[in-house]
């Protein structure tokens, strides 16, 4: 017996419209979670790697991630990998990794529904009216975990975040706080990078 | 007279903890939509980018950015400059851009507080006492925007979206959907970019 993991309206009024994807997330985390066995993160110990990229649709998955598992993007504890794919690993450096991707037979099926017709011809997703929206919504929480996701625990998955440090220096031209590992050094002088003009590299 | 802007109780549920930077991005983000005279956004309109990095303390500002402004990651509005430094900036295709910068001597009277203490210790913020953060916190809403914020107008501001499509391919090899900027083609055959193995780059 599995629970049907819906999420709650600030949900919803977080992401900023009503679509089926950021419910999708908001489901593969939660299921994420339980299959780690770890609760919603409050602080820093759990990290999202979401597989998609830019310039494609159905990103918004990755907000409702964000809500389910508290592995949010202010406390860098999510990064989308590039690949361009409706996926993503959750780590725990305790309790393992798992990888959870959307079945294409179940991408098939929703892309029936006439949200994704609406959504190809350029309609936001705010604009597209209620009696489209919540049938595909609907639709999505009445299909099974399993039709949903493939899910794979990745034993072998490595991950070590970055050491933090609190230190910063002032830049010697715009004056701001910059933290010491994006200090740059120009004609002897500590400075940001924009201030530089070395550029991220 | 302005107005104060104090996150709703929603915001600390997405954040996972309380500490004085989610609210400080939080009121960041509600200033720059007065400034540029827009509404939270809804779908796909504005965009933000954090002067943030890894590897530094105060990333949060980014969660109560999201929150205010409606930019998220998840609808990717939000993009790291990877500069480490505490500011942002908020664009609208039709308004323009704004960069909001924290003051240094603000940076320097708030790092006075016990909470950088505890946090410079290590401790996690969800494990520090109410009566340590919450002093931190109302300090920073009694300062004047003006005291917290550096405020410039960037007229010559240009960000140009990645144009979006809805093309996809299955991976020969896993059989995933891939969005088509994504596919790889190795031995004559569509690939995802782990199946090719040949790296994001």
């Amino acid at each position: 017996m599995t629970t049907l993991h819906i999420p709650p309206e600030w949900a919803f009024e977080f992401h900023g419209h009503r679509c089926p994807f950021m419910p999708i997330g908001y489901r593969m985390g939660k299921l994420a979670l339980e299959h780690l066995g770890v609760a919603r993160e409050q602080d820093h110990g759990l990290f999202v790697f979401p597989e998609l990229g830019e310039g494609h649709p159905q990103t918004c998955m990755m907000d409702g991630m964000q809500v389910a598992t508290g592995a949010t993007y202010g406390k860098l504890l999510m990064a989308k990998t590039f690949y361009g794919k409706l996926a993503a690993t959750f780590f725990h450096p305790q309790k393992g990794a798992v990888r959870f991707a959307l079945q294409p037979e179940f991408i098939d099926a929703m892309g029936k529904f006439e949200f994704f017709a609406y959504r190809k011809r350029g309609i936001e997703p705010s604009q597209i009216a209620l009696t489209v929206t919540e049938p595909v919504i609907q639709w999505m929480y009445d299909q099974t975990d399993d039709f949903i996701f493939k899910v794979e625990t990745l034993p072998d998955f490595k991950f070590t975040p970055v050491k933090g440090s609190f230190n910063k220096t002032k830049c010697t031209v715009c004056g701001e706080y910059v933290f010491d590992r994006y200090v740059r050094i120009k004609d002897g002088q500590p400075m940001c990078i924009p201030c530089s003009g070395y550029g991220n590299n």
